[in-house]
């Protein structure tokens, strides 16, 4: 297998009868899918995701694919083509528009739909064209043929992509649920014929490729879901994903089993459902759902009420009935399911959640201790049905950090894919197809964009840095007038403090220094704001070190009058 | 069972003949265990630890018990009784004994060497009095039994502390591995002993009660690292725990099973193998450290490299060695060993080593995808047992956070213990034990108290609350002269910013408008600094949000002259 780093230059030009791919977010990373493929001069984009940013990454909302290796070539753009309507493959849509509004975005009718939804809220109006699992259609140079796979969304695709260079399979998220609710499975039948006119390139799903075995069938969760309705008799609340159109049936089916009404809680829940259920993607028995408004004419044991924030988000309405700050109020007795994965990196949160309802008298049923939550991605088990079928002749492992890239791609090398045709890429990392071989030739860059309110890109890794500092150690702001003509501080110095030594007084001791230190530099021939504020940040920056054992960020500011 | 938080008063005074208890740390969290006993005037500490800060906690290095309640009775004190050697059990035994330093300290001979190490770091030099199982010792009006508990440090004891008012049997950390390394095990039959005098109050560990069955042997580990041994031809990298005796003697017999050397990497690891070593408790076979100065004459098959850093820590050797940030390099086909559990909160920090460890080609093996792990906690089954052997009247679960208390307060009653005798107590809450019925009475005031750099207490929730504000949204310092004589402002506005908008230049648009409003306001009589700091604070947040969007913390400073 490649090495997923080597030391890469800027690519070379793309031969003549090549296809080049660089994904601009999702190798590294499980979030910001994007791959630009290219070939005679045009792309085709597959996917543009955000992904959620980590605490090392503060007050950052969101974060972008890099568009800066295409920025300058939208109008080669073909098409978009959303292999799903998950967040981390279509939320970049909007950012990506601003560059050119009129990309045709190809998409199942429920992902466009998701995506057309969230496109109205930016005020954007797509052009969009509904793709259905065995269809084909031309965009350009580039021949498309839409698979079925199943997800933890409804109306899922898988895109092979046909050009001079060969076939590229791209399956987007995916897994292999034999038995799914809706009966539309991921259809091997298709990959396998496929894979018999030959699949020159295959890139696929990596999330779950360090997980042995098989993913349980998300009909096993219903069994479940309905053993603990039996066994509550007050309300029940249920927390999940707001597009998981499948778990959110199932609720409403165990709810409608047992006399139960559930209603809807949360702006995102209530929108995607309602799509889910103009479509048709979500069927919903007679008389079960309830406005929230109305739920005080029932009995506790006649209630669910079906919310996100299973993730432990701050503001989600789970979140905050945990804090007794939200106007459901948990009641001793009352049983809380939540029914998602705990994506890592979410545990403090999410356990602080369940103690907080613990601590309210709830039960709390969740994926630690009963099977209320399946994964949407393959596992290695499943992986390897999938190469066995396909038989890639090169395979580049997409979606998942680099242990996850580094696992699928030792999958694909136990079934019979030589190592040197697969290939490990990160983001940026420019691939070639050519005469039949995928490799590795350069790189572009392709950076962290970051969404922190309505700004998008202007907060950079150094203020990102800055914000580190301030959270671990607060800072300190200096300020003094300077009298140039006589060479006095005339005001000043005024010290402050946040996030740490709150009371002021502290710093009585080292004002008569800085103004001495500033004097006597203004007396040796410093006249230069800037000189001026350095001296301070050292004199305090020192004082600071030496006496409190601190390293807060320094603010200087000398003013000249 | 209790409910873990009623609304509580300060409690009335102890009935004569009666044992409080309050724990001032390690119920509602995993750490900073700490317990108070009190009978007839006298008071009796068991345990004394730390607790590591979350990412809501930014610049905390530890987190302390809450010294409050006991702070003006520090002469009551008998002793304090240290369970074993962990951080979370001792760690805050220097801080204790800065509120008198002659508290005679009590614990097994591993224990108070740890104790004492860390002690000398802060220049005390405790009086300490080493105990073994099976011995008892009175101190004042307490009792002492010692009972041999197996954990994942050698020496650690139960205690059983026995006063008119009964006997309290307190676990401090265990598990019941039935075939240790040492062959040191819980002791069951002392249990069973102590039961069937009679078990007044069982403070028991609840860390594991959530995870049903039994604690795999640390036995089992061994022919595990074995075979990756095996598999290795390269360098072999461990992390641990630096306290962990038994996992540092299985690396090293598999070492030297191997032919291979083992240099201990670290600080914290040097010194308390060190010390186990001169006690007795680490066994090293003849040659097998080596100084890691010396590993360069060794071929890289004839190396193992024992570290910390197994949780993630950004200082310790094993991140440094990920990022390419330390004297040992990785290379590829290396193999390297995560001997420790993740533990909750860590996995991002974690994840992004293993990634980066695998980008620079080693296989890494951790709990994960091999058994190379087990806990030091008793897990539901072996509670069970216990609850059973002992068949305790009352029961208070500790060291946990609200979930973990309450899963194994449903242990004992499933035993049999009455709900009614369940105690489910936070920090700070009063529990009286009195005529053989422990009970809720009350709770005093128990807070975090953070050590920032050399300051304790000193860091308040409203300086985190700052930090945290100042990570998400950074700041903006607006600084003005203001002439009170002629009403007009003769310096600044300046404005800067830090961690958002570090391009100045934006503010050029707001800095008339400041001016304008001060001079305005001193015109209808404003003349007091802290009135016009507030107006540039609203003049300037205003602008900020609805131009920019943001919500930075705004630090206005008006200096009059």
């Amino acid at each position: 297998m490649s090495h997923p780093h080597p030391e890469l230059s800027p690519p070379p030009e793309l031969p003549e009868g090549g296809l080049r791919i660089v994904a601009l977010g999702g190798l590294g990373e499980v979030g910001r899918n994007m791959a630009v493929l290219e070939y005679d001069g045009r792309l085709l984009i597959v996917d543009c995701g955000v992904l959620f940013p980590e605490d090392t990454q503060p007050g950052v909302d969101l974060i972008l694919p890099d568009f800066e290796y295409i920025a300058d070539r939208m109008d080669d753009v073909e098409a978009i083509v959303l292999t799903h309507g998950h967040e981390d493959h279509i939320g970049g849509v909007p950012y990506l528009l601003r560059l050119r509004r009129d990309i045709p975005i190809l998409g199942s009718q429920l992902t466009l739909a998701f995506v057309t939804a969230k496109l109205k809220e930016h005020r954007i109006t797509p052009v969009t064209q509904v793709v259905k699992e065995g269809e084909t259609r031309k965009v350009g140079v580039f021949d498309l043929e839409f698979v079925a796979v199943n997800h933890s969304i409804p109306d899922a695709l898988a895109v092979a992509i046909t050009t001079g260079a060969g076939t590229v399979l791209h399956t987007g998220d995916f897994k292999m649920d034999q038995l799914p609710l809706d009966g539309r499975i991921t259809d091997l039948r298709g990959f396998a014929r496929l894979g018999e006119k030959g699949i020159d390139l295959f890139m696929v799903d990596s999330t779950n490729a360090e997980v042995p075995g098989f993913v349980t069938p998300e009909a096993e969760i219903g069994p479940v879901l309905d053993d603990v309705f039996h066994q509550s008799d007050q309300r029940i609340i249920v927390a999940s994903f707001s597009s998981h159109v499948h778990r959110v049936q199932q609720v409403l089916n165990t709810a409608h089993a047992h006399g139960r009404r559930v209603a809807l809680v949360g702006r995102s829940m209530i929108r995607n459902m309602g799509i889910a259920a103009e479509l048709g993607y979500l069927n919903v028995p007679d008389g079960v759902l309830i406005d929230l408004k109305k739920i005080d004419s029932l009995r506790d044991d006649q209630v669910v009420l079906m919310c996100t924030g299973s993730q432990g988000e701050p503001m989600a309405a789970l979140s905050r009935m945990a804090n007794g700050d939200h106007k459901i109020q948990v009641n001793y007795g009352d049983t809380v399911i939540l029914a998602s994965s705990l994506i890592p990196g979410n545990e403090n949160a999410v356990f602080r959640i369940i103690n907080g309802l613990m601590r309210l008298g709830a039960r709390v049923v969740h994926g630690g201790n009963a099977k209320v939550h399946v994964s949407g991605h393959a596992s290695a088990g499943e992986l390897i049905y999938c190469y066995n079928i396909l038989r890639p002749r090169n395979v580049m492992p997409v979606h998942g950090e680099v242990r996850h890239l580094i696992a699928n791609g030792a999958l694909a090398v136990k079934t019979g894919v030589p190592p040197e045709r697969v290939v490990l890429a990160e983001d940026g990392v420019v691939v070639d197809l050519v005469d039949g071989k995928a490799s590795v030739v350069g790189a572009v860059p392709c950076g962290y964009v970051y969404v922190d309110g309505t700004s998008v890109g202007e907060v950079s890794d150094s203020e990102l840095k800055d914000r580190r500092i301030l959270s671990e150690e607060g800072f300190v702001s200096i300020f003094a007038v300077v009298d140039t003509a006589t060479g006095k501080v005339i005001a000043g110095p005024q010290i402050l403090a946040r996030g740490f030594a709150e009371d002021e007084s502290v710093f009585d001791e080292i004002q008569p220094k800085v103004v001495e230190a500033l004097e006597e530099a203004i007396a040796k021939g410093a006249t230069d704001a800037h000189q001026l504020q350095q001296i301070m940040r050292r004199v305090v920056g020192r004082w600071v070190s030496n006496r409190l054992r601190r390293r807060p960020m320094i603010v200087p500011v000398v003013v000249e009058a």
